[in-house]
């Protein structure tokens, strides 16, 4: 059986559904902070997936939760990267304690894989771009960026020290349905409120690597299924970039809203940690055969369709 | 005035003894659980250093010892990297929660700039000799260098949120009066309890970079002085190595004890989790003018002579 974490959450449910798919029995475990029942609804009754409601904070309950699992999948996290720049400690406790406590809850019980949801956020702002993952030296701008840092470096140290097997990946910014957070959720509130104009936090020109969530988890269980050894680290992503500016457009476009003026805040950085543009290089992954099926600008474009009808509008 | 956590320690100890003779005035905040009252006992009545007990996992404690610093130098941490695999807690909260704390506190009280003292330990085995600041990815393989490297990524996220100026120092193996822990220290001890047979952990062949701690708080102050903006990452090292079977030899020179037998336990580790070879690249340290005192095998052999009178054979 594998245990997700976070498995409730918007990337951790893709997660379950693929690994579902893969004909896998699934332990979620979820404090169902961002986490949401009926992302899982679907697989109720079904008898392949099995909740178990906890928190990783709660060591006790990590070790319960580990009980006749052959692999971890680490997802849960604080999804909310701003939030780090008010409450300084979310990411350290949600991020760092919390891969701790995973990893040493894991060798208590022998549990020997675990595969892990880090970020493009570790590279900060890079000197080199598209960044490929042997780029240094990795310089985190932001709490939530320094917590993905801290925990690859606790799976390669547990990796080094007690024999277990670690695949790192370093996502792209990852959208699609389910989406609790991020810009193109943020755009599309904004126009819920007031669809007459949208504020756009810098000047629009950031511009980041988009993967669609289902790309992300095949991706994902791509890399585990090569069966590499030794810590195991990819880039996630799409081989390419879309600018904040774009993504306004794309959601207006599909929003159906005629007229929105679109107003920039201005400042290279939608908010301090702000990266203004990350760009990863997944010559790696592309050269493991795996192909994405939506590039950022279709991805972005397909999350702003479900997400309108999700939320609303 | 200049705070230096862990000021009562080896290292700490050294960095108030020059940052003194350059005129400063500093308090030391430590926990005395490795440090010791005697290793400043020379300061006492002349004014300039002031010690504040206490622990840097108790935030009041910190936030108190941050009233009236301009800086901080920041050296408390666990120092025994074997203990990581034993107490898998030690290096995350004597380590990574302690860095979080001192910045968190430097916030709270607006001190801006910060001085750490990292590790060769972050690039765990890395696949360049000697070792560049830009090599990645870095995958330290103990739990003490995944603890340097989560607060690497701290001290940059800081810089990048908050606006605070970090340099960052990845020490070589420092050795040097005061030592209370490493190789030549365990090399003594096991000679004081049998003079006639030396036990080597590991096969000798394992080769690092030593620097006398005169040279390392030298260097430290040396790069902060330059002034330099943005995060400062350096290399702190002499450019060379040294065996640990050298190492045995020179002890035993300097111990003057005769036939005395070294038996290897074998194996590329002394423990797991030790990296066999580390050898840091100095060139950018070197290139700001800096010029060490004493090369690897010289700086081992000074600290086997002062440490043998210290502990006494």
């Amino acid at each position: 059986m594998d245990l997700v974490t976070g498995g409730a959450g918007f990337i951790g449910s893709h997660l379950v559904d693929a690994l579902v798919e893969q004909g896998k029995e699934v332990r979620v475990m979820d404090n169902f902070s961002s986490g949401r029942e009926e992302f899982l609804a679907h697989h109720e009754g079904s008898g392949s997936v099995e909740v178990y409601r906890g928190d990783l904070l709660d060591q006790e309950a990590v070790i319960t939760a580990m009980e006749g699992i052959e692999a971890v999948h680490h997802l849960a996290a604080n999804p909310d990267i701003r939030l780090g720049t008010e409450v300084t400690d979310t990411d350290l406790r949600q991020g760092t304690v919390a891969t701790y406590n995973v990893l040493e809850a894991m060798r208590v019980s022998e549990v020997g894989r675990i595969s892990f949801a880090s970020s493009s956020a570790v590279y900060g702002e890079a000197g080199v771009m598209p960044t490929p993952e042997d780029y240094g030296p990795v310089m985190p701008i932001s709490l939530y960026g320094a917590s993905k840092l801290a925990s690859e470096a606790l799976i390669t140290a547990w990796a080094g020290t007690f024999g277990a097997q670690g695949y790192i990946h370093r996502f792209a910014n990852i959208v699609g349905p389910r989406g609790t957070h991020g810009v193109i959720f943020d755009f599309i509130h904004k126009l819920k409120r007031d669809p007459a104009r949208l504020e756009v936090l810098g000047d629009g020109n950031q511009e980041k690597s988009y993967m669609s969530a289902h790309d992300c988890v095949k991706s994902m269980l791509h890399v585990i299924d090569l069966g590499e050894e030794g810590p195991v680290l990819n880039n996630l992503g799409t081989g390419d970039t879309c600018s904040v500016s774009r993504i306004a457009e794309i959601v207006i476009e599909e929003s159906g809203l005629e007229g929105v003026s679109i107003d920039y805040t201005g400042g290279r950085r939608g908010w301090a940690g702000d990266v203004p543009k990350t760009y990863l290089d997944v010559t790696k992954l592309l050269g493991t055969g795996f192909e994405p099926t939506a590039m950022s600008e279709q991805a972005v474009r397909d999350t702003a369709r479900v997400l309108i009808s999700e939320i609303g509008l």
